[in-house]
């Protein structure tokens, strides 16, 4: 194989202009469908094509049409949140379900993974992006905009260019099954960068603190420290507010440091404290125990935003669209499932 | 945002050289540190455009080198096995990891998830490609030579441009593990394709068989199946063997799909059937019981890669090699850990 690839010449059209005797403008023109071409002349020139395996050039393709048939996904988010330390977390699941779902309609995804140290759209011959979780003054949606670049958010602010990741319904689900399960006094642990999903999260758990008369206890952690930043704050407020006998933690790094807190307090999940989180991920399976979760129905997700991507590019897919489910509780034994 | 994103019109390099009083020709030259042009004016040049948040267009940059700074990770072995179910397998991991190395050296990575009905070649614009676990006569090594795009194999037939995935000592790992842990008749359940690795396991299983006086048992699953290929698999190999206590199978869809069958015959994982795979990822750690698997390094593999890749490109990194570790067993419950 490696010999073979590397004596390897490209097959081009002059080689199928030379075999088929017709000339190169011919021959392009019977390729791709345009000029007054013989239909027979047209399918000689695809016979001859086909036995010398010729392949168009893509990046002729490119320049002919001025699209780069390519789109990104994208976050801002910190990587110790968005994929953890596996690689394997909320981003990357939703980069798998949206390339699949690009590739059916002539695009590919150009993958980008969060990166604390480097700039990917500097690198990126993109025809449009998904920018997920958008913070309040996003540097990449602003990279976006001076780019000139269209894009669809996922979970971000309401509107018509946003898939809703149904942040609130998500953690009325969570705050529910917790009180649900026994806990009285359920604390509530963030991140500090004021995405839609943290605020939203922050709203609907002081709303449910005052229905249901229990003081609410917030603490914050830094993103970009990831799973140790959430054992900290868990631990701070273990020891502060001895009186917990819940936490919600949406981010599941967060949750995964949250448990080695509870453990080294002594306590117990779920015997002394529940605990639950919002992505059910790799995380949220393979903690001890496993973690109670919601599931946000990320295929649909994936394909709801790319539809809306190629819509707003004008190249809307064949498909009907569909629509995002209602997130769904996925009970474990961390809330004593 | 959504406003702001129509309404905004991308600064050219005509507004630039407009700002500053001089021709877009030196400006062009002086951004890209070209030609002959006074150092105080490329400053100027530079401090305007960093004013007015000019980026350069990264087509124009694609069309003046003529490269595409584009590589991909591809796979002809089906979706079923590289990425299973949850789209978290083998194939992602390495292609989070690929993605980032290459980021870090100034090239993006397309993400083509291993996809049955879809050639995603046709779409792609790379200059370089990496191919894992190529089949004998693999369609797309094929085409990838056809279209004289480079590449280097992971896990395919030794050689200069393959990165080691140990396939054999993978195997004598997990087979030595097996009877350590008390198997006297341990059984094998590889795929069909011919692959290296599973040629490579038959291989080492045969001399195993034959060094310590057991009668090989080996049975071949559909890949393209998947999990229920495994069970049924299993299911004939548990009823025609009823002596077998252990099996070795590598492919991690098709063990999963072992468990199942094994549960169903009434026996239990590891008081009764011993049972491993070989890569340690998602569903060898959320299996019940967890599976006892091999750590291939994949983080380095992916490296090891990306570095051989641009170094065949003609643009390695500055980085020093690195070398992929000896395969590590991580035991688990499945084998008694």
């Amino acid at each position: 194989m490696t010999q073979n690839k590397r004596t390897h010449k490209r097959v081009t059209i002059a080689d199928v202009a030379r075999e088929a005797g017709l000339s190169p403008t011919t021959v392009s023109h019977s390729l791709n469908g345009i000029g007054q071409v013989d239909p027979r002349t047209r399918q000689h020139v695809k016979d001859v094509a086909a036995r010398l395996k010729y392949r168009p050039s893509v990046r002729a393709q490119r320049l002919r049409t001025g699209r780069s048939n390519a789109i990104a996904l994208l976050s801002s988010m910190p990587a110790a949140v968005s994929t953890g330390e596996s690689r394997l977390g909320f981003f990357t699941e939703l980069a798998m379900g949206m390339a699949g779902k690009a590739l059916l309609s002539g695009y590919v995804l150009m993958l980008a993974p969060p990166m604390d140290q480097c700039n990917p759209l500097a690198l990126m011959d993109i025809d449009g992006a998904i920018l997920l979780e958008p913070a309040p003054d996003d540097p990449i949606a602003q990279e976006l905009d001076e780019r000139a670049v269209p894009y669809v958010t996922v979970g971000g602010e309401p509107g018509p260019d946003n898939v809703d990741l149904q942040h609130a319904a998500a953690a009325d689900l969570l705050l529910q099954h917790l009180l649900q399960s026994g806990a009285r006094r359920p604390g509530l642990i963030l991140g500090g960068s004021g995405r839609a999903s943290q605020r939203n999260f922050h709203e609907r758990y002081l709303a449910t603190a005052e229905a249901r008369g229990f003081p609410p206890v917030v603490a914050f952690a830094a993103e970009e420290i990831g799973a140790e930043a959430g054992r900290q704050a868990a631990a701070r407020l273990l020891a502060e507010h001895p009186e917990l006998d819940a936490l919600c933690i949406p981010i599941d790094t967060f949750a995964s440091g949250a448990l080695r807190a509870i453990h080294d307090a002594g306590r117990r999940v779920p015997d002394d404290m529940l605990l639950a989180t919002r992505h059910d991920g790799v995380r949220a399976r393979t903690c001890q125990p496993p973690l109670t979760a919601v599931d946000l129905h990320l295929d649909a997700v994936s394909h709801v935003a790319v539809q809306r991507l190629l819509r707003m590019l004008g190249r809307e897919g064949q498909d009907a669209p569909v629509d995002v489910p209602t997130p769904a509780l996925v009970a474990r034994r961390s809330t004593g499932a």
